[in-house]
C-alpha cells in the first residue's frame, strides 16, 4: 500500500491517509479481513507520529470501515465492501507484502457485484442489443473475413491502420469537427485514451482539475498516476470556470478532464460561451484539456449543440477523445484520440509502450461499417427510439417517483441522475436493490476525493424495451420507501 | 522531462542525468533540433551543482548526441537518431514545457524507421503470412460472424470471456501447464501483461532485475514507471542466478523478469536446474518473477523444452505471460497472463482501470480456432518449415559470415544474435544497410543501461521463403564489409 502524501496541500496529513486508506476498502482493492499495516509500520513509511497513526484508525473504525482489535491489529470489516461478493482471499498471504500502486479501481468493485440473471441492470452503460446496428457490423465483418485474410497476419501500426484513421477522421469532418488522419490514434475504447494521457502526462505532484461528480473510470485512471485532483462542480453550462479561476496560485493545474457534451453522470451540456473561456484560460496559463466525447451522435432533444473543444483549438491544447461503444460496438474496444504536436508524439510512444497497437484486424473490419450508406439512417433510428424511451422514463419519475428527489429537466445522454435528501446514503440501499430486484450505481463512486453519497446514476438504454418499466417502477418504490 | 535519481545508487548522479538523456535522444523522445533545458534549469530541478550540469552537457556533446553553443543553449544534433525519419517537430513550441514521464520508447522509434518497401526487412519479429493459419482463423471468424452477432453488442468482463478463457486453459494443460480457467485474464498481447505487471508492481525507488541483452519492448514498459532496473547477464543455461544472490543487501529486488524458454534477443534456454533454483531464490525472498513465454510452440531442434517456471510455481510467485502473435495471430493483438491470489486480483483491477478488458468479439471469434482438431496439425507442419529455415539460415551464415563475428551454435526462438568484434558499432551501419535494401536491429537497443553497441539481432521468419537467402547475402557481406 503506497501512500502518497501532499504535505503542502491544505488537507491534514491524518485525513489524506484516511481517505486513501478508506477508497481502497470502498473499492474493493483491500478485502474483507485484510489486516492493515500495524500502527508502528504506518508510522515508519509515512514518517507520522504515532497519535496520527492512531487517530486514522480510529476515524476508519468509526466509519464502519475497519475493526481494531487490541494486541491483534486492525482489519478491513466484512461489511465494508458494497459488494460483500469480491472473490476469496489468497492463500498466499507473503503477497500481501508485496506494495502496489493501486489507488483505487472503483469500475472495478462495481463490476465485481455478481448478479444473478433475473435482476435488472439500471447500471451498466451499454445499449440493450435491439438498439445496436449488428446486422451492419455483421455484413462489414463478413465481407474482411472473405476478402482480406491478410489482416489477421499483420501488425497494426501504433497509431492505428492507416485506411481506417482516414475513414474515422472523414466520420468526424462530416460532424464538422476538423480532424485530420494523422492526428488520430486508434485505442482500445476510450477508458485507454484517458489512462494514456494520465500516464503520460500526470505524477506525483502534478495536479489535474475534475469535473464533481466524475466519471468513476477516469478518477481511477488519474489516481493510478498518484497525482493531485482538483474538483471542480459542474454547472448547467458545464464545469465552473470561474472556480477554476479562483484556485489559490499555490495549484499549478497541468490538466483538465471534462466531458462538456453530456456529462457523465449529470448530463449537463457545455455551453459555446464556457468552452470559448475554458479553451482561452488554457492557452493563457499553458494548461492541456483532456475532453471526452463518447456520445455526440445520441445527444437528444438538443439538435443545437455547441462543437466540441477540439473544433475551436488551433493551439493544440486540446486532446480529444471518441468513444463508440456506447452505440455503435460495445464488444469490439476501438476508440480514437487526436492531439497534435509533440502532445501527439508523446501519447503514440505510450500507445507503443502500453500494447504495441490496437488489433489491425478489427480496424480492417470497421472501415466498411464506417463506409456504409445505412449507418447515417441507423443512428437517426438510434435517436427515435431513445427519444422514446427518454420520455417514457421522464414521465414514469414524474408520476412515480417523490418529488422531494431532484431529477435533472433536460438531461442529455444515456443517464439520469439523481438526487435523494442528503440524510440518505445511496451505498446502503443497495442490498435492499438487489432483493427487490433491481441494480444501480451509488453515486458515491463518482467522487475522487470524500464521497456525496446521496445521488445515483441509472443508465435506461441497457434494459430491453419490456424490461425497462418494471425496473423504474422498483427504482421508484424503493427510493420513497427510503425516505419514508 | 521528469528525471528519477537514485541518490543511493553507486552510480554516479552526472552519469545517471547523462544517461537518462541519452537514452531520450537515442529513442528519438527527444528529437533532432529540441533544446535541452538551460543549466540552470537543471540544477535547480534537479538539485544538482552547476558544475555537475556543465558535465553532463559536456558529455553529451562529446557523444555526439548534443551540441552546444555559447550563449544559446544545448541542443540534440541531427544526426543523433538513428532513424533520423521521426515525425517532423511540432509547430506548437509551448508544448515543450509540458514534460512527461516518458523516459524512452525503443520499439516506438525503432519503428518509426520508414522502410521503402524494396527493403528487405530482418528486424520485425513476426511470421511470413505464408507460414500463417490464416485458413484456419477465417473457418473460425465466418462461424462467429454468422452464427454469434450478440458478441459485437456485449462487453467482455474484464479478465475475459469465459469460455475463451477455458479453451486458453485447456490450451495450455495440454502443453503441461497446470494453470485453470479462473487464473487467467486475457490480454492485449503480451506487451500489455509486460505493462499491466509493472505498472501495478513498480515505481520509483523500486527495483527490477531484467537479462541483459532484454527486450526493448519490456524495457520500456519497466522504465515507463521509474523503477531502478538491474542488468544481469545471461548464459547459455540462461539468467545468472549466481549474480543475483551476489547483489549487494542495499539493493532489494522486488521482480525478476525472464524469458527462459528461447530469450530475446539471444535464444538461451534455462536449465531445469536453474529454473528450480531461481524459483527457490524468488520464494525465499518474497520476489515476483515475471515469465515471458511467446514462443514454446516453435522452439525448435529442442524436444525436451524443460516446463516454464509457472509449471513449478506452488506459491504464487510467478507472472506467467503468454503470447500467440508471433505463430498465430499477429493482427489480433491477444494474448494472456496467468497469476494467482492478490496478484492477480490486482493485476485484474489495473486491467480493468487500463481498458476496461480486451474486446470480447474477438475473444469469441478464436474459440472455434483454438478447438479446431486442425490446429496441432497446424503447428506440427510451421515447425516443419521453421526448421528448414533455421537450418538454411544457420548454413548461410557459416558459409559467407566472416568467423570474428559470433553467432549462436543452437539459437532457440525466432531470432539470432550476432556478435560483432567490440570496435564495430552497428548503430552506424543502419544507414549502409538500407542503402544496401536490408534492416535489422542494432543491438543497443536491447539494453536498459550503457548499451553495448556491437551486436545486432535478426528475425528469419519474416520473409518470403524467396526473398529470405537474399537478404542473408546483403547482411553478410555488409558485417564482412564493416570488418575491413
Amino acid at each position: 500500500m503506497l501512500i502518497n502524501l501532499d504535505r503542502s496541500s491544505r488537507i491534514p496529513v491524518k485525513e489524506q491517509i484516511r481517505l486513501e486508506i478508506a477508497q481502497r476498502i470502498r473499492s474493493g482493492l483491500l478485502q474483507p479481513g485484510y489486516r492493515l499495516p500495524s500502527v508502528r509500520v504506518l508510522t515508519e513509511t509515512l514518517k507520522i507520529s504515532l497519535v496520527t497513526a492512531h487517530q486514522v484508525y480510529k476515524a476508519l473504525d468509526k466509519e464502519g470501515l475497519t475493526e481494531t482489535y487490541r494486541g491483534k491489529g486492525t482489519f478491513v470489516r466484512e461489511t465494508a465492501s458494497p459488494s460483500g461478493e469480491l472473490p476469496a482471499l489468497s492463500p498466499y498471504d507473503w503477497q500481501f507484502s508485496i506494495p502496489d500502486s493501486l489507488p483505487r479501481a472503483s469500475f472495478w468493485s462495481q463490476s465485481a457485484v455478481r448478479l444473478s440473471p433475473h435482476i435488472l441492470d439500471l447500471a451498466t452503460a451499454s445499449m440493450h442489443s435491439s438498439l445496436l446496428p449488428l446486422e451492419l457490423l455483421q455484413a462489414s465483418f463478413r465481407q474482411i473475413v472473405d476478402r482480406t485474410p491478410q489482416a489477421l497476419g499483420r501488425y497494426a501500426p501504433f497509431a492505428g491502420d492507416e485506411e481506417f484513421c482516414q475513414v474515422l477522421a472523414g466520420y468526424l469532418n462530416k460532424q464538422g469537427i476538423p480532424i485530420k488522419q494523422h492526428q488520430l490514434i486508434v485505442t482500445n475504447g476510450t477508458q485507454q485514451g484517458i489512462d494514456l494521457f494520465a500516464r503520460t502526462f500526470l505524477g506525483p505532484g502534478e495536479t489535474m482539475a475534475v469535473e464533481t461528480p466524475c466519471f468513476s473510470g477516469a478518477i481511477d485512471a488519474f489516481r493510478f498516476t498518484r497525482a493531485n485532483l482538483q474538483q471542480i462542480p459542474v454547472d448547467r453550462d458545464g464545469i465552473r470556470l470561474d472556480m477554476l479561476e479562483d484556485l489559490p496560485a499555490s495549484i499549478k493545474l497541468k490538466a483538465i478532464y471534462t466531458v462538456p457534451t453530456g456529462q457523465n453522470p449529470t448530463g449537463s451540456v457545455m455551453s459555446l460561451a464556457r468552452r470559448r473561456d475554458l479553451l482561452q484560460f488554457a492557452q493563457a496559463n499553458n494548461i492541456l484539456i483532456l475532453e471526452d466525447e463518447p456520445h455526440r451522435e445520441i445527444e437528444l432533444g438538443r439538435k443545437d449543440l455547441p462543437p466540441p473543444l477540439k473544433a475551436l483549438d488551433t493551439t493544440g491544447h486540446v486532446v480529444y477523445l471518441k468513444g463508440f461503444s456506447k452505440f455503435l460496438f460495445p464488444g469490439l474496444r476501438l476508440g480514437c484520440l487526436a492531439a497534435d504536436g509533440s502532445i501527439l508524439n508523446r501519447l503514440l510512444a505510450a500507445k507503443s509502450i502500453t500494447d504495441l497497437g490496437s488489433p489491425l484486424w478489427l480496424q480492417k473490419a470497421l472501415i466498411p461499417f464506417f463506409k456504409n450508406p445505412l449507418l447515417p439512417k441507423h443512428i437517426d433510428k438510434l435517436n427515435k427510439a431513445l427519444e422514446n424511451r427518454r420520455k417514457m422514463v421522464m414521465h414514469t419519475l414524474e408520476q412515480k417517483l417523490d418529488p422531494r428527489i431532484s431529477r435533472p429537466k433536460h438531461p442529455a445522454g444515456i443517464y439520469m441522475w439523481l438526487s435523494m435528501p442528503s440524510a440518505i446514503n445511496t451505498d446502503q440501499l443497495i442490498p435492499e436493490a438487489h432483493h427487490r430486484g433491481i441494480h444501480f450505481l451509488p453515486g458515491s463512486i463518482f467522487y475522487s476525493g470524500e464521497p456525496a453519497t446521496h445521488h445515483l446514476r441509472i443508465c435506461w438504454t441497457n434494459l430491453a424495451d419490456e424490461d425497462l418499466p418494471a425496473a423504474l417502477q422498483i427504482l421508484c418504490e424503493l427510493l420513497n420507501d427510503s425516505l419514508a
